[in-house]
């Protein structure tokens, strides 16, 4: 595709206002795609890695995986009353948000894995897509499914149009985030990578196979562990990465220390009418080092009050 | 595309003998292909898993990671002669076979993915490429890249023609198959999936960030650990598995025990004039159990001898 065609006035990325951000993106995508450019990068080496929760959809007031693992315990909760005074059930079925945020970031998401220890991959994710059908967010008046970012679902299909594959690199259990990943970013779950419990293989002796979840943590994919995954799941370094957390700064720093044309991108939550601000205080995925520095290390930030005219699909 | 067009006297996979085994192969391509068909599978779900060493290439007199480890352990003994005289280092210098097949699979492997440690997972993979542009196969007399099977070869392209997603799931490196397997086989990196070692995110104050590759293991990709892989990398139960050994028996169990039309593949080595005939006598990676059991687990066993008309390209 000419690099005439993508002038940041041309109905491209419509949430998206014009501003210096939108134009950088269009300039990385117009440089990497020219054929004969100095900065040309073939299709297969157009990787793109987005984290998801605050990146590509809402995470307040909680990660949407903690809400369901919340529902879950409530579930498990009714059918054995003895988990209302065990810890970290207590927590989550009493919505105690101090002793939620006390788990830390790690914490939390184990605990949302290790609920459903023993479930098969298959079965697991009947509930998630079940849960999804039904299930609406607890502060903005939509469907969960209607809290993901519309200019980001623009940008994913912008750059998969200009041959670029785009994976999810998230915190989030990878488990959970497939079924949704697909129907909501065109993303389908090998290119989904994310925390994961260890897998156990069940074959019976007449046939059916299956694989069950266990308990014991296999990775959580945050901080410097998603660069280590993108090496062990993607085997390329990204020439885009997009984040809004220190959770995301090893991997913004593993893209745009590469050669060539790269761009990291940082959502700044600084909109209070339409999302929610908050940056640093956010107990479970602060955003401190990356705002700090983000100069120094060249990521650009972006800011969802100036940079988004759109922040959620239309109802 | 319509079934009519995959008859076996169609000019299709021309290396293949017209026999049961590629009707099979059609068939299956045809029913899952059909649009509106009983046995219709959206293309996202047409997920294709083949297993490398003596699936994809041959692995005779042994796998060509370990002739690669055989000959780094060289320079490396070179640099540093104390490593002569220490295991199992002496085992690969003096081509000591027995000693070499007494470190099991899992040994040999971890071997040669340990003496990397240090590197970054760039300056590996300019290494691997390297060595691939010099190396020569030891007993037939072609470069290393020459010793690809060009049935498979034909097979990838005509599963991905039709739609497919085909991938790697080997007990070899993952760092060592990928800079291989895409120019090989079109499979792209992020579709590759082997063993792996542990990485370190190594970030310096200035900017230029890597992955170092650790000696610690990180999954060795065998038996019951390749559907656990799966699941973790693909996120799907494939539809087609093709494999060669006890190794591969777990996926192919795991790929055929799901709903709807599947495939199982196995490939016997049964070719003494145009490759080697091996199966339970092959230390490092034996063929017993789903070979004595292909009836009963409905694995429909692939003879090079009957099946092929071709083995490996034209030199």
């Amino acid at each position: 595709m000419p690099t005439e065609s993508l002038s940041i006035d041309g109905g491209l990325l419509p949430s998206w206002n014009d501003s210096t951000t939108k134009s950088a993106i269009l300039d990385l995508v117009a440089a990497v795609t020219l054929e004969g450019g100095p900065d040309f990068v073939p299709p297969a080496q157009r990787i793109a890695v987005f984290d998801n929760d605050g990146t590509l959809w809402c995470e307040q007031p909680a990660q949407v995986q903690v809400l369901f693992a919340r529902q879950r315990a409530a579930e498990m909760a009714a059918a054995d009353p003895s988990l209302r005074d065990r810890q970290p059930f207590k927590a989550f079925l009493e919505h105690d948000v101090a002793a939620i945020h006390a788990l830390g970031k790690q914490g939390v998401f184990e605990f949302a894995m290790a609920i459903h220890a023993g479930m098969t991959t298959e079965a697991f994710e009947a509930t998630v897509r079940d849960w999804f059908v039904r299930a609406r967010h607890p502060t903005f008046d939509r469907p969960m499914a209607g809290i993901v970012f519309q200019p980001q679902i623009e940008l994913l299909d912008f750059l998969r149009a200009h041959g670029f594959k785009t994976f999810i690199v998230s915190g989030g259990g990878v488990d959970f985030m497939r079924p949704f990943a697909e129907a909501a970013y065109g993303i389908p779950p090998e290119q989904v990578i994310g925390s994961s419990v260890k897998y156990r293989f069940d074959a019976a002796d007449d046939g059916p196979c299956q694989i069950v979840k266990l308990a014991e943590l296999g990775s959580f994919d945050d901080r410097d562990a998603k660069p280590a995954n993108i090496a062990l799941h993607i085997g390329r370094r990204p020439i885009l990465c997009f984040g809004n957390s220190d959770g995301d700064l090893a991997m913004l720093r593993y893209t745009i220390s590469g050669t060539g044309r790269r761009l990291g991108l940082l959502l700044h939550h600084d909109d209070t009418t339409r999302e929610v601000a908050y940056d640093r205080e956010f107990r479970l995925s602060p955003l401190v080092e990356a705002l700090d520095r983000s100069d120094a290390f060249g990521i650009r930030v972006v800011s969802m009050k100036r940079d988004w005219g759109t922040v959620f699909p239309r109802p």
